[in-house]
């Protein structure tokens, strides 16, 4: 007899669905990505699929086409009729018996939710407050995979500073990005962001970001900077696919240059917005 | 709306188990435990809810109590009737929308299974061969959590190497452990294993192997090795709750020894098994 616990119900395991022997949960063995709609269209779709197709492949998920996701994500966001949407999805390797190497003929789990982004207009004019927290993430953070504790905490503890956002600083004191964010900085004129590595996530926002950069003529520099670089800056802002350029406003408590959203960001926004 | 999807079906999102939406998967925000037992009885009980307050703590999981999980478990072992069996558990933060930070009233999501163990004798007898890989895992191994596919890109790299387990190599070259296992080695007749720390799991069978140790008048030193030093050394082996400890007679490629299983692994195995 095999038996499993559900909270404080006890049921025969395969009277269960598989979803509660999913490796996403046992393990977090599987990868997703987060889009978003504009009035009706997804926002770069082919690079989001690119990257999705990149983490797949390097955890080693076989067993589902792309293709098949894809048509998936385009079914769902057509049936949602929802014009400016956020679509998540992830797929695992699939459920099973808890055994760390899987079974080769498991079959990957698809999930997907879609839901109305009601954007919040204050952090964007007004910038946002963060704080800083030591990168205890994984050494393989340019995989998007469901891995993300770290995160979640680094997340809860500038949640508890007041701050919106977790900037984290890795064992060397460089900064690599947000917990759910790519992190800029305006320095002379300069935009700053982390090189890509394995230990960034290569965020497709931060591509759009940089070409909205070259439009206006600004330099983009890739070179991580300091939390104390990072405090006399210019101007700082982070960027993500559901909400793109924030400003922020004040790093570790202090004030960046005047505490207000700096002019450099509200023009790479604007430009971005140009894009979509 | 709010739409999901699962797999090639598309569903209202409020029509699904709330388990789709456990931060578990979204995150890995949980922790776990793996207890077994010997003949009916559970082995080590107390300290597996030692280190699982603990985890729960780190990761300021709160609103279950660990009298109730530990609770859930007797009740679930009694009712199984399996005389040894493995248990395993976890608790998530709870299932919400998938933000980062989280809800604070959250309900934390308690599953569990209990299985047959069936012993497997052959690698006791013959021992295994592991592989080395890097280190991939994050910064707080120290905490049991749902965090593990470093693990398992380690493990299935060994499984394609033609090994039972990966043994994980740091940065600065040195063994921290296995992909789920503690790693141990003889080297003139003293017992290795890596000092605790933040990316360490304190390992419960550890502690009954030093214990056993100290029984034998086996020295036991707490120093990380290199894979140089663990290929020359005079016997290795692996522990883990469920299958206590398993000799190693091939380290990538290299046989330990004389390729069989070491005179006091076997003695330190027949030590440990006069605790339960």
């Amino acid at each position: 007899m095999h038996i499993a616990m559900t909270n404080d119900k006890i049921v025969p395991a395969d009277s269960l669905d598989p979803v509660y022997f999913d490796r996403g949960t046992y393990f977090g063995d599987g990868v997703y990505e987060v889009l978003r709609s504009y009035d009706g269209r997804i926002f770069a779709l082919g690079d989001h699929f690119a990257r999705f197709t990149r983490s797949l492949q390097e955890i080693e998920i076989t067993g589902i086409g792309v293709e098949t996701v894809k048509n998936r994500v385009l079914e769902a966001f057509k049936e949602a009729k929802i014009s400016n949407a956020k679509i998540y999805f992830h797929v695992t390797r699939g459920s099973g018996p808890r055994d760390h190497a899987a079974d080769k003929g498991l079959t990957p789990n698809f999930f997907l939710t879609i839901s109305q982004i009601h954007e919040n207009l204050k952090p964007k004019k007004e910038g946002i407050k963060v704080s800083t927290h030591p990168d205890w993430r994984w050494k393989r953070c340019d995989i998007k995979s469901l891995n993300l504790l770290a995160n979640v905490m680094a997340r809860r503890d500038a949640a508890q500073k007041g701050c919106s956002e977790a900037i984290l600083v890795d064992e060397s004191g460089l900064i690599t990005e947000g917990a759910a964010s790519t992190f800029f900085a305006i320095i002379d004129k300069k935009l700053y962001s982390s090189p890509l590595s394995a230990n960034i996530l290569p965020s497709i926002t931060r591509k759009y970001i940089a070409k909205a950069a070259q439009e206006l003529g600004i330099e983009v520099v890739e070179q991580s900077i300091t939390p104390d670089q990072a405090k006399s800056a210019d101007e700082l802002f982070i960027a993500a696919t559901t909400a793109d350029i924030t400003p922020v406003v004040s790093f570790d408590g202090k004030d960046i240059y005047d505490g207000k959203p700096g002019e450099t960001t509200l023009a790479l926004a604007r430009q971005f917005r140009a894009f979509i």
